[in-house]
């Protein structure tokens, strides 16, 4: 079956790299129907990429062979099924006019395609000038989970919808996300940053792209991930009276996902961020240390095991704590827990869930809560981690 | 806290027992606010019971202490999610007018209920008069689930809308479910059983839940399950002129669940189930043995890794078989498999999720297809097992 024009790789390295590049893929996108498949490219490697025209994914996998092919693949989940369930360890593509055949071991697939691939929208995201470069350690990126809840969902404060990077001092750089109800905020170090970065907007779902492509596993050998900065290829057109776009439009991560080489190009928001560092209060006040797995439990406890906490109350009094609730279904709940603190008997209440988020964030063992007052925001610190700062503002009793 | 009055048992006991009941509350109902809630009783033990008017559970788990009490625990599911979160190895009810306290370790919580218990439905399901008596094993009960995919869902059939048990030869009784388009078939050999049993229709809920409360695990000492068919408690008013109802209509399920002891009655179903024996081909006519591992891999492909399979073609020829499939996307697929029959080419036509419920269902290595021709049902057979029978329509090609 199998001819000198056939593209053949592995059965598992074709999935892998086709489910990268699926991740960017919105799946109600419904308008545009080459923004549902499937750049595949084979040359020296296979290549395949996908997009939503914001961000782009490209994976590249060893190949065998020397035929050059470019095809789009509709449908990619329901491929990737098939050939996981047809089995075989290897697949063979063989592109043609207007359709591509797929065969492994006993499975044949014949794919008819009436979009031609040179109508797939591939250049958009890339970079005509580097601004900044720098290599993040996986671990790094990793970190970026602390704050990624912070991130707000709200359409209308747009420049809300990503993290927040820019240069501190020396090799410091901070990563910051807020949603106006919560903040954090976490510094990297980044020896060989190289050029300006003054601030930029890194979308959302660039980043949870990235986090779920590097996965949760700290492998041995951490590969870093190129980290580049830039202005887009896309100039105004001669006749334009537009003004001529300017500052960093773009970033690029290149990094190792198995057996894949790949590369994530987004676009930056536009946008200015808002002046978020008047929003941290200092660490006078009120200081209650607690220990983060108890309180965590406690929170749990009086949501009734929701991750979906609504607003609780907690009252300090000179032996500890109690975290309570009360629900319209007429259950109220409550909870003793330990705290340490100086202070006098004090009141105050939150979002359940943020505070949720907020424990895990802070990693550790015990965690550190101040406030000036109990409609102020307060500060969330782990004591052995200085480079990490959430903030929460309280709930109305 | 814990005074004389309270009821005091294992955590988990407790939120085994409330979920074991819960399992036949319906989620959406809104209108009778008693069927959304627990009925707890504190005398030698402590019982849960839920009920949805047609299935009723009651568990049962061991207690300390004696007070003896009645009440209605709301919203099952925030307790459990709140006692298990709130750690603890016991738990301490204490139930006291319009509200109940709940008491573990650290956690407390208190529960306004303005519903009183003797509001809750518990007698409907009780059994006057039993007709017939038996007991399965769990093993019996758990080969249930190879016949049970098989049962209609259509609610103008609603006598399909179960399991139909009647007595067939000596100890011998035959378990049957159709939907029209399939029908499964398992023989049950029952020693003790006393009574007669013309033929019942045990619902599919009752079936369900059953499944569910005996799990997979097959233990090393099988409890076994007390069964008792009978007339319910509920007769006509004296002044009715409605004519007596006569037949059997309630089954009791009498059953250990880990710590549980577990009773589920059910209403059985009102109505004559067809003559299904017509339906079963006999095994002249063409016969095909198929490896079921390797069919199955087959369906899953062709059908690109989904459960929901749509139609799929057999094409028989000397040689083997093939399994293919097209889709409206323009994806068209086959794939190679081999097959040992003696008959000319042939092509037939079935639904692919169907197929790989029987193939489930026939367990086993290999099966056997046979068909007269590709309009009328086909049988399926698992040669290593004569108890099971399979029967599946096809489908226009």
């Amino acid at each position: 079956m199998q001819n000198s024009e056939a593209i053949s790789l592995s059965s598992s390295d074709f999935r892998h790299a086709i489910s990268l590049a699926g991740k960017c893929i919105e799946r109600n996108n419904k308008t545009i129907p080459t923004l549902s498949m499937i750049h595949a490219r084979a040359n020296g490697v296979f290549e395949a990429t996908g997009t939503d025209l914001d961000v782009l994914v490209s994976a590249s996998v060893p190949r065998a062979g020397s035929a050059e092919a470019t095809f789009l693949i509709p449908d990619y989940r329901s491929i990737i099924g098939a050939v996981k369930a047809g089995g075989g360890s290897d697949v063979t593509l063989e592109p043609a006019e207007g359709k591509f055949a797929l065969a492994s071991d006993t499975l044949s697939v014949e794919v008819v395609s009436n979009i031609a691939a040179d109508d797939f929208p591939l250049s958009g995201q890339l970079i005509a000038h580097d601004e900044f470069t720098a290599t993040l350690s996986h671990e790094q990126l990793r970190s970026l989970r602390r704050i990624a809840a912070s991130i707000s969902k709200a359409e209308t404060r747009y420049y809300l919808n990503g993290i927040y990077l820019h240069h501190i001092d020396g090799t410091t750089f901070r990563a910051v996300a807020t949603d106006g109800h919560r903040l954090s905020v976490i510094d990297l170090e980044i020896p060989d940053a190289s050029g300006a970065l003054e601030g930029i907007i890194i979308p959302r779902k660039a980043i949870r792209l990235l986090l779920e492509m590097i996965g949760n596993k700290a492998g041995a050998a951490d590969p870093g991930i190129a980290f580049r900065v830039g202005t887009g290829m896309l100039r105004n057109r001669e006749d334009s009276t537009a003004p001529e776009r300017k500052g960093v439009s773009r970033a690029h991560f290149s990094l190792r996902a198995g057996n894949a080489s790949v590369t994530l190009a987004t676009k930056l928001i536009d946008g200015t961020y808002p002046d978020y560092a008047r929003v941290i209060p200092s660490e006078s006040g009120r200081s209650f240390l607690f220990k983060s797995a108890e309180f965590r439990r406690a929170l749990e406890a009086v949501s009734f095991g929701s991750k979906d906490v609504r607003a609780v109350r907690l009252d300090f009094d000179s032996e500890g704590a109690t975290v309570s609730a009360k629900y319209v279904s007429g259950i109220a709940s409550a909870v003793r827990i330990s705290c340490q603190h100086s202070g006098e008997p004090w009141e105050v209440g939150f979002s359940g869930s943020h505070l949720i988020d907020m424990i895990d964030a802070a990693g550790g063992d015990e965690f550190v809560l101040s406030a000036a007052d109990a409609t102020g925001p307060a500060l969330i610190k782990n004591p052995a981690d200085p480079d990490w700062t959430g903030v929460l503002m309280p709930c109305r009793l």
